[in-house]
């Protein structure tokens, strides 16, 4: 069975969630809401738990829904604190509206997506609540870092473990769990989803660092910018800002800064290092699902794995 | 019996909700969590059911601490959106920390307050969950009201009904529904706690309008300044920046903007209608209480409402 039919369902609450008495909020969620994205966090809930032999449809949607919305806050809020401009191709919500209304919009998804959960078990509800803690959490981490200039590999990865990897994991959770999955299939969806997690983090870094703009639909070179990324892929726990200087200016010729902050590894050695971290982390996602019967759903988390490495926005 | 015991709880829960893995949002949840604060809304939860019958303290405090949690949350943003410096008599968490953590630590308290709720019930989940977005949607229509320059009384009790009415309202449900009580017992705990809201929102904008900064512990003039509050007291819908006029320049003649603004009712006049409001509402929530058996609880819910209306901080 594919999982089209609950996309388009996806889509559909999406939408209808963001419905608010008050125009304005209704407005600036559908704005960001509508514009699309991979959708990657709802397909996850969605093969999860169609992998795990998952039948209702009905009362999977709105999981996927609820971590999308909650996906979305997140970045309306980053949006906030980067001063970005452009999202999934659009302008953002604190560009076209301010960061008083920007933030508002955030809360107010925040809020919607606990009216969402309301319904589900007390198991389901502390699956997304921690994930959506350990998503702050890795956020905070990540401004500290950038802020101190000082960005490891360690650090790096309790960063995209945390901002990254810990909503995924939920992701597969969710669907595994209210598929009434036996513990083996849920250990093996989790694992799958936190290697998956990672490397789809690290391919947004290095896409962040080598791509423009446009293709992207969100600011290119900000995550750089902001001093995160490319510590996946450097040894040396130098200064990830390096960078990010590096970035900002493409073509400007070795300089004492660069040379002694990029420790004579060029952006493009570090690109095709974090590729190679991403390839290997997909490997051990492909690994985690022969855990599970085979299954359209199956084979699709396998293809999912690959393009998360292979795509190129 | 006195709820001084679960008050205490609900200081120490607090504390240690707030606690988190990443040192600064323990640091910023824990300094605003700890400023105190009056603790109306653990308060009027903790009452409600006590004057419910409800003898399990220990499944109660928890939500008084979410509701709270929950508040905190709020005014943490607010401060942002306010460019605030004092709450609760002390630095704001934007003014010592930035808004950009100030932020995240708000969505922290979001996050940690679902984390709370969730082991109850979908019942007690939606009561927050829906109290939590009419706040969010009450703070926006403020907002727009105030760059509008347009409030009216109508939409100024639309404001206060959304942005306070509706949580004081969640704790009387919360309170009164884990303790087991009948309709018309919740139904009579929600009739008082919504009028105890509104006559506590305009008695808090009558401060603001007339307090000193160290009195109230936050900055005085603001809620003003952003056009709020005294359209309570206003009859003729006219814009309500005009008082914050006034309140910025307190000694400012009568000239000609102010008495065509303030269409000759002077902010006295004004402060003492809004008393007279609250006064009238205070009496609702009071005879609301009557469908209650007597208690000593239910003394105390009495005695709250009566000082929301003298309190002078």
């Amino acid at each position: 069975m594919s999982i089209n039919t609950s996309l388009q369902a996806v889509e559909e609450l999406l939408l209808s969630v963001a419905r608010s008495s008050v125009p304005l909020l209704s407005e600036t969620s559908q704005h960001i809401l509508s514009a699309g994205g991979k959708r990657l966090r709802p397909r996850l809930v969605l093969l999860a738990h169609a992998a795990a032999g998952g039948q209702n449809t009905a009362e999977v949607v709105p999981l996927a829904v609820a971590v999308e919305i909650i996906h979305t806050a997140t970045l309306v809020h980053d949006d906030i604190n980067d001063h970005g401009t452009l999202r999934r191709g659009r302008a953002t919500v604190n560009s076209r509206w301010g960061s008083t209304f920007a933030l508002l919009t955030g809360d107010y998804m925040f809020t919607k997506t606990y009216e969402i959960m309301a319904p589900y078990s007390a198991e389901l509800n502390l699956i997304l609540a921690r994930a959506a803690i350990e998503l702050v959490e890795g956020e905070t981490l990540q401004i500290q870092a950038a802020r101190a200039g000082a960005l490891d590999r360690e650090t790096y990865y309790q960063i995209i473990s945390k901002k990254t990897a810990a909503l995924f994991v939920a992701c597969a959770e969710l669907g595994a769990t209210i598929a009434g999955a036996p513990g083996e299939w849920i250990a093996a969806l989790r694992d799958y989803a936190f290697n998956l997690g990672l490397a789809f983090q690290i391919i947004d870094d290095v896409l962040d660092l080598s791509g423009d703009s446009q293709a992207l639909g969100k600011n290119a070179g900000i995550d750089l910018a902001q001093g995160r990324g490319i510590a996946a892929v450097r040894d040396d726990g130098a200064d990830a800002r390096s960078v990010a200087a590096v970035q900002v200016t493409p073509d400007t010729a070795p300089g004492p800064l660069k040379e002694s902050l990029l420790s004579g590894q060029s952006p493009q050695v570090a690109i095709e290092i974090g590729r190679a971290k991403a390839h290997e982390l997909v490997g051990r996602a492909l690994a985690s699902l022969e855990a599970l019967p085979p299954s359209d759903a199956r084979d699709e988390l396998q293809a999912l794995a690959q393009q998360v490495v292979t795509r190129d926005h």
